[in-house]
């Protein structure tokens, strides 16, 4: 049967390196995953506790569009919480994760056609789904300079209609610090460009505090999420920040394309928000866990790496080694039985010569993958 | 800030019926709800058991897009059950809803400007979604001697890319039979227009079994939920089976546009399947209230009705009363305390001649409804 060009989506090369991970399994082989761009912890205890309540009490069917006033209530309390940001409530929409606050926003945002910056290395599922809605992405590639973020000069010409910016980035867990976002939220609005900033990372972070845009600015969109922070991956629950004025127009395109978000999920994520202590304890796992990669990955024999902000992710220059950066993990997982990603999902020009380490698991197993990882390349030689 | 225009989406008026319904409660009063388009009924009690489990056992991370492949194999298993047709559980993709399943389904097939057919009156959400991806919803005006389904004459001349059927269908609750079915399977094949057909509400039948599209080509789209009989609409979850051939590209644009389904909703969509015989109370249920409906909505003076085949809908002519349904249904829930849909949202160019009453609630409000509605129209006159 024939289909549309605009559903003929490249591949993640990431699918493929879990796959040959799940055939070695199968075969009996043990593996480090450090693919996964996911906690390996459940969601807080609270939150699922709550939820098995919820489920004696209340039918879960749905709830309205923008996500249960309750938890957008509480969404907007973490605003001042993290940042001291006093955000009014309203202009807070729950999501079907992030992912569906990508589809709500670039379709509330841009008609066909419309520029959309995205900085490479970035994740890749902003550039797919700007093409399957017939928008166009506008690679801007972000220099090791700047870690791997993007700048204004690198846009200033382009006559982008939106940007996105994502702070920690994945895969490089690198951040826009204040300086460096008040930077892109002034160039945004000199050129007329709308800033789309995915904070999903934030509350996983090392030395200094992420920044939201909301800092600096009503007049963009901010996206995150309940996966990452509070644990809640395969829930599909996230949120969006909106300008006052365009609440109406997502909640009808929300509506319509969602109906509304998982009603359980919602459940949870919002006691999700108050296990604060079960939640700071994996980020500091989290913490440990970077602090070995910092030494062990260099010993390894990767030493061109930023060290990261935030996320949990490690993104390495390996161009001294290869060109070829899927041929290199090939060889990574069948030799030492470590599962990593080439970075050419994050960035198809540079990505050849990159790889990126997940530390999202537990510590046992970045200490056993490094050791793995400095044995195989010490033979590799 | 500036927005789109393809997100400038139609509001819903049901929303307002449910707002004003909302707030009539609030005041005080007692509203019985025909404007509800669900199961007032929770999940299945094994679906919630299983879940509540697997959240003490299972972290409930990111499944893969495609969905749990048990639960891909128990829904093959279930068109079996169901319709006699053996079904390789390669072809069924679960998604975040029939939501989702629109979406990828017309990502998937057409590209912009693509004209695809909708039967009128109609899921009001077929044509908002198009119109966000930049497709062209063509109305097809379905006639009541075609108890309000489409048929081969209503689009034979109009150079269709697509054509979505709906059987049972909201809000008329009629269904295509199998020669109707069959009528349509060949006037899309010898037009080169593709079928999707939403079978969300099978299982909610009454004197026959539905028909799948499947039973007659494998060359279509099928969607359905977990949300109508398996009583589950705030979960987001549900499916499409898909062509052998369009299994990888849908695969990759759901990566990147969902990342996969709820997995708490998947494991609780999972179990429901296990638990018909709850599920055949709730349709006893609806049989029982679609009597009532059928005997007391006449007596009331709506007696330009279609006996509905599915679904828990009745809907009602009234253009012999008014040509504002809005302002109908507005009199009938402030004077009757009765909440009912106006048309409009189904079919912009006759809805202000008919209204939608719902009976997915329990017997004893059906009754109620029925004696308000009735004492209410006997005083209009």
């Amino acid at each position: 049967m024939r289909n549309s060009r605009r559903g003929e989506v490249d591949p993640f090369i990431v699918m493929d390196v879990m796959e040959a991970a799940r055939a070695a399994e199968e075969a009996g082989r043990n593996i480090i995953h450090m693919e996964v761009g996911q906690p390996s912890t459940p969601a807080p205890a609270g939150a699922r506790k709550a939820l098995s309540d919820a489920m004696n009490s209340d039918s879960l069917g749905y709830t309205v569009a923008l996500g249960l006033p309750a938890l957008r209530k509480r969404i907007a309390r973490l605003y001042g919480e993290w940042y001291g940001v006093d955000l009014d409530w309203n202009r807070v929409v729950v999501t079907p994760g992030s992912s569906g606050a990508f589809i709500l926003a670039f379709t509330a945002l841009f008609d066909r056609g419309a520029r959309v910056g995205v900085g490479e290395p970035g994740y890749p599922s902003y550039r797919q789904i700007l093409r399957a809605l017939d928008l166009e992405p506008v690679a801007l590639q972000a220099s090791s300079a700047n870690r791997l973020q993007p700048v204004p000069a690198d846009f200033a010409d382009l006559n982008l209609d939106g940007l996105m910016v994502a702070s920690p980035g994945n895969p490089s867990g690198t951040m826009l610090d204040r300086p460096a976002m008040e930077a892109i939220v002034k160039a945004c609005a000199d050129s007329d460009t709308i800033l789309i900033s995915d904070e999903i990372y934030h509350g996983i972070e090392y030395d200094q505090k992420a920044v939201t845009a909301l800092e600096i600015t009503d007049e963009c969109y901010v996206i995150n999420s309940f996966s990452k922070y509070f644990s809640m991956t395969g829930w599909r629950v996230g949120w969006m920040v909106v300008p006052q004025d365009h609440v109406r127009l997502v909640e009808r395109i929300a509506q319509n394309m969602f109906i509304c978000p998982p009603h359980a999920s919602q459940v949870a994520a919002l006691h999700a928000m108050d296990c604060t202590e079960e939640l700071d304890r994996n980020v500091a796992i989290y913490a440990k866990n970077r602090q070995l990669m910092m030494e062990g990955l260099p010993k390894a024999g990767f030493d061109r790496i930023a060290p990261p902000d935030g996320a949990f992710y490690v993104y390495a220059d390996v161009s001294h080694l290869t060109e070829d950066s899927r041929t290199l993990a090939a060889e990574i997982l069948e030799h030492a039985g470590v599962a990593v990603t080439p970075g050419l999902d994050f960035d198809p020009v540079r990505g050849g010569g990159t790889l990126r380490f997940s530390y999202a698991r537990q510590t046992e197993d970045i200490i056993e993958g490094l050791e793995r990882l400095t044995r195989y390349m010490a033979t590799r030689g």
